[in-house]
């Protein structure tokens, strides 16, 4: 039973999970902590959890400790925390890497303590305690990649928590998780920073014309390019291997493509456009999107 | 005044077109065409305009002629209905690339009828005619890259027609137009075409994963990519040289990207993705997108 989590890092996903459990009407207490004072200031005015001023309040007596910080600031915080930690208790993450947080984590782990990394696929450009909402995790997928020997019993608890968020739960290897988070959502992100960037840069193009023209395509870019930078740098720094793996793949067939352009090839354009546009069927029969057409593009 | 417009290729901007008219209550007369009996078929049954079964009966009379197909059909249309135009009339057409349709269009215009090219910014990823609604050009530029000596009259006539389905109406070059474009839309459709391929060829990661994990900024590529394969190809073929640039400045911001990836160069990565947040909320406050968070990203 869990009478008491500890949020720790109060953005987006502690400030949604909260409001997730206060939606659910559990008696659970939910204790926060934050690193700035600023944003435990503006968490404690939104009442959603009880904000503490140091780790050791946040995490004692906590049956389920969530770091939910940048992945690189997650073996800080633990660290900081493991000595608070309560024998028997869960310690779980965020994180939208695993293999490199489960390896600084584990270490410091204290005995006793169950370590069940988690990675909920729910996210939104916005960042900070006030952008959260109980249903950023409805019918999303959580993935769990649980260390071998961990009892079953505590991999069910973390299961049981984001279920009752609303999330559907799978587990796979650390690894396989960076690897498939790397083409899903680490690329795409590069990728699209890459092209805001140039449209800033381009000096035939003024920057009122990529914003006043950006109808198609762009403003998708721009909405996923607008996300938190520091979340993505430790994307970046702590999924470096699948991300350059992904990326190589994807200049390959950038040039590719560029070369079909070049030569006029007409047929290689289509037929490639014409089979990227199944994939986009799939996600919808598998629910992760709606039919709705995006107005304005 | 315009009292009758005929709209050859019945698809997503002929039918939102259509409908737009009738959201307007106005009087005038829309006669549709398409090569595709099929289409044809369809068009009629849904009872937005007079369907006819030749370019003849669609364009004569007409005061106010429309080529809504892919850029690579309206040079064949042009030739086809030149001779049917009315002295006086108006010729225009709403495709996305405009310097290869006006060398193509131009020396095809009979003498005593104008052509105005013009490209409304406005889309979704569907296509055919039931996908067009009355409200998709609402709000949303329209450009006009009007011939010289065209009389302002002549292009008066198109800029109110559009700015009466709601969209805001500006003037460019074809060469200027092209390049905007190829920043705003074209690179990004290839990107993320090319991404969607990827993620379908990687041989670790299956397709039902790609489909179930894909939380995070992929989804909005795959609509993207899910867009009218021969629209698509037509838009390359005919913006060869701009689209070239873009995505050359586009691979050697990749791969700066890429090298700060693999040097662990957190600075570099932190200040690109800080930079490009602030094209976003240029986007947002020039009124192209809301500020509500995309769910479930």
């Amino acid at each position: 039973m869990i009478e008491k989590v500890a949020l720790i890092g109060l953005g987006l996903m502690a400030s949604s999970v909260a409001r997730g459990l206060i939606n659910n009407k559990e008696s659970v207490k939910v204790i926060g902590y934050d690193i700035s004072p600023e944003v435990r200031k503006i968490a404690s005015e939104i009442k959603i959890f009880e904000v503490v001023d140091d780790l050791e309040s946040a995490v004692k007596d906590s049956d389920l400790t969530i770091i939910c910080t940048p992945v690189g600031a997650i073996r800080s915080v633990v660290s900081k925390i493991s000595k608070y930690l309560k024998k028997g208790s869960i310690l779980s993450d965020v994180g939208s890497v695993k293999k490199a947080v489960v390896e600084a984590v584990f270490p410091l782990v204290p005995k006793g303590v169950y370590f069940v990394p988690a990675h909920p696929l729910a996210g939104t450009e916005e960042s900070g305690p006030n952008s959260g909402f109980p249903e950023l995790f409805k019918d999303r997928w959580c993935i769990l990649t649980p260390l071998e020997n961990t009892p079953q019993e505590k991999i069910k608890i973390v299961k049981d928590f984001w279920e009752n968020l609303g999330s559907k739960v799978t587990e796979m290897t650390p690894e396989h998780h960076d690897l498939v988070l790397a083409v899903t959502s680490h690329a795409p992100h590069l990728i699209a920073y890459t092209m805001v960037g140039v449209a800033d840069d381009l000096a035939q193009v003024t920057n009122s014309e990529v914003i006043n023209f950006s109808a198609a395509g762009f403003r998708d870019f721009t909405r996923i390019a607008a996300s938190d930078p520091t979340m993505w740098r430790d994307v970046f720094l702590n999924n470096k291997e699948a991300a350059l793996e992904v990326l190589g793949r994807f200049s390959e067939e950038l040039f590719a493509l560029n070369r079909a352009i070049r030569q006029g090839d007409g047929d290689f354009l289509f037929d490639y456009f014409t089979r990227t546009r199944s994939i986009r069927r799939g996600i919808i029969e598998a629910g992760q999107d709606t039919k709705a057409p995006n107005f304005g593009r």
